[in-house]
């Protein structure tokens, strides 16, 4: 399927996931940090995805592709080639259907990556760790089970899924005061950012959207200023989670609706995300900590705002944390 | 004072309580985990006072005796000789009344709880690593200053403080299927265990209450076992915030009140913390590992029951975690 032909979910869609996701799915908490507000001179809500089923925003998405699927299509399953935090939340989501979920995963993963997806139920075929490999023992895979491909990102099922966790935030944001001014949220292959696109460019048209994203995998921030997508081959950054590209349908929400796109370093990045661990007493992942960094180095722009920060996912390796490994 | 003389605090004196230190405290979640659920074997609420403000639930004692200062006393101050959470706490407490807030530490005290201290507005008086010294500075610092003493635990004002803890539990319970079986926090002067018993012996008597303790600073359990307060030297433990002894004012909680102690391992805190961590993705010190230790390992105590858990700090130091040094 190219980009002419991909349908563009609607905020309809996002509702109906909602109605669909909700018996799987945390309502998860919004925190505060007086100390952070102080150190980056904003007002900053934190959604905490973390929490999540799963332990990641992804299987909001993941479910609304399970679960919108017939009968018929669900006895074949669901089949996805992510070793991440989708093929755990897709696992998660077909376990509770009771439907099979196939993950074509490089042998080469750690086998910590390949416990955890079985630990959800999912049933690991191995490729070599290539591109071409992936795609003929995905072929394959899909070929003899007739799965239904789930993709991570590229998927107007899976944006409407996302879509449902800003909704959540702005309902909870009447606890707190009322609307946030910005939201950021990280960026790899952009379907976070693009249910929030989604969901505040209907609901809340005047919250200005901020993408976060790695200056050592900075293409979507690239793609954003040329006008068309850039994809990098092989970026490498700590924020492990965003080292894919966008694609056609999430390049869609991004090049409409997002207002910008602030890369931070390395060093930056697990700062930050050790700040939060130390301040929040939450541990999430060094993708999720882009956003604190990138408003940390950035904070004219978002000086006595405030501002929405989606805390994405919690599934770190609690044996290597960044800050150990220099 | 000896425990004669003592005013034994009732639970108006937690209503109090709770309606002076609404303003400066959080009311912190009370989060779930199906996976820690399915492992137990019970059905487990964490209340997470690590989200607490100065990271500890300390800082519900600390607030009732700072601002139920006259403001005549108040404007000597307040003195602790604690290093621990109940420094940091008493410090944001003074801190938010604008007092001052002397804290006597043995000069060998690591750096970083001088700092914590510090960050929180604390005044430092050092004294060499002895009891007679710590004594002695102390008496000097309280006679120039004419400070009140708020002892970490063995206060009426701090106890009610503790006690507003499980109310605000109790009241959040309602949104969780109504009240709990059984109430377990780590146990180490007895203040958070003494708060809890001063609440539900009032509001939920039928609740039983459960304090778990290291094994390597097992002196509450043999306290309870002998039926009068034994007090070990220098007990060590990875659960740094249990190593100190009952006192009679908390001995007069845990003696009518508690249900039982039970002690866990070393080990078994440790696997516990990380576990927590790993799938509740919560920053949590060795102390309140404790209880989820002691449940995982007297399944057949728990076994069905809707237990409350209380989470009772979030200082940890990031570079030095346990499973780290192994």
């Amino acid at each position: 399927m190219d980009g002419s032909d991909m349908y563009i979910p609607t905020f309809q869609d996002v509702k109906d996931a909602h109605e669909r996701i909700r018996p799987y799915i945390h309502r998860t908490p919004v925190l505060t940090s007086s100390y952070l507000n102080g150190l980056a001179g904003c007002e900053m809500f934190f959604k905490c995805e973390n929490f999540q089923k799963a332990g990641a925003f992804k299987v909001r998405g993941a479910s609304n592709a399970v679960f919108g699927l017939s009968d018929e299509q669900a006895t074949r399953g669901v089949a996805t080639h992510s070793s991440g935090n989708h093929a755990l939340s897709l696992s998660y989501a077909a376990g509770r259907r009771g439907i099979p979920c196939h993950v074509v995963m490089p042998r080469t993963a750690p086998q910590a990556k390949k416990d955890a997806v079985r630990g959800y139920g999912g049933i690991i075929t191995e490729c070599e760790p290539s591109t071409s490999s992936r795609e003929e023992v995905f072929a394959k895979v899909q070929a003899e089970t007739g799965a239904d491909f789930v993709h991570p990102y590229n998927d107007p099922r899976v944006i409407a899924g996302q879509g449902t966790c800003s909704r959540e935030f702005m309902e909870q944001m009447e606890d707190h005061g009322g609307a946030v001014d910005m939201m950021v949220a990280p960026i790899g292959g952009g379907g976070m950012i693009s249910g929030t696109c989604l969901t505040l460019s209907t609901i809340a048209p005047d919250v200005k959207i901020i993408a976060a994203e790695p200056e050592q995998a900075d293409d979507a921030a690239r793609s954003f200023r040329a006008g068309h997508i850039i994809a990098d081959d092989a970026p490498d950054t700590v924020a492990d989670g965003l080292k894919v590209p966008l694609k056609e349908l999430t390049w869609h929400f991004v090049s409409n609706h997002v207002t910008d796109i602030l890369t931070a370093s390395e060093q930056e990045i697990i700062d930050a995300m050790r700040l939060t661990w130390q301040r929040m007493k939450i541990v999430m992942e060094p993708s999720c900590a882009v956003p604190l960094a990138v408003i940390l180095k950035n904070k004219d722009v978002f000086a006595g705002k405030r501002v929405g920060v989606v805390i994405t996912g919690g599934n770190v390796d609690l044996g290597k944390l960044p800050w150990m490994q220099n």
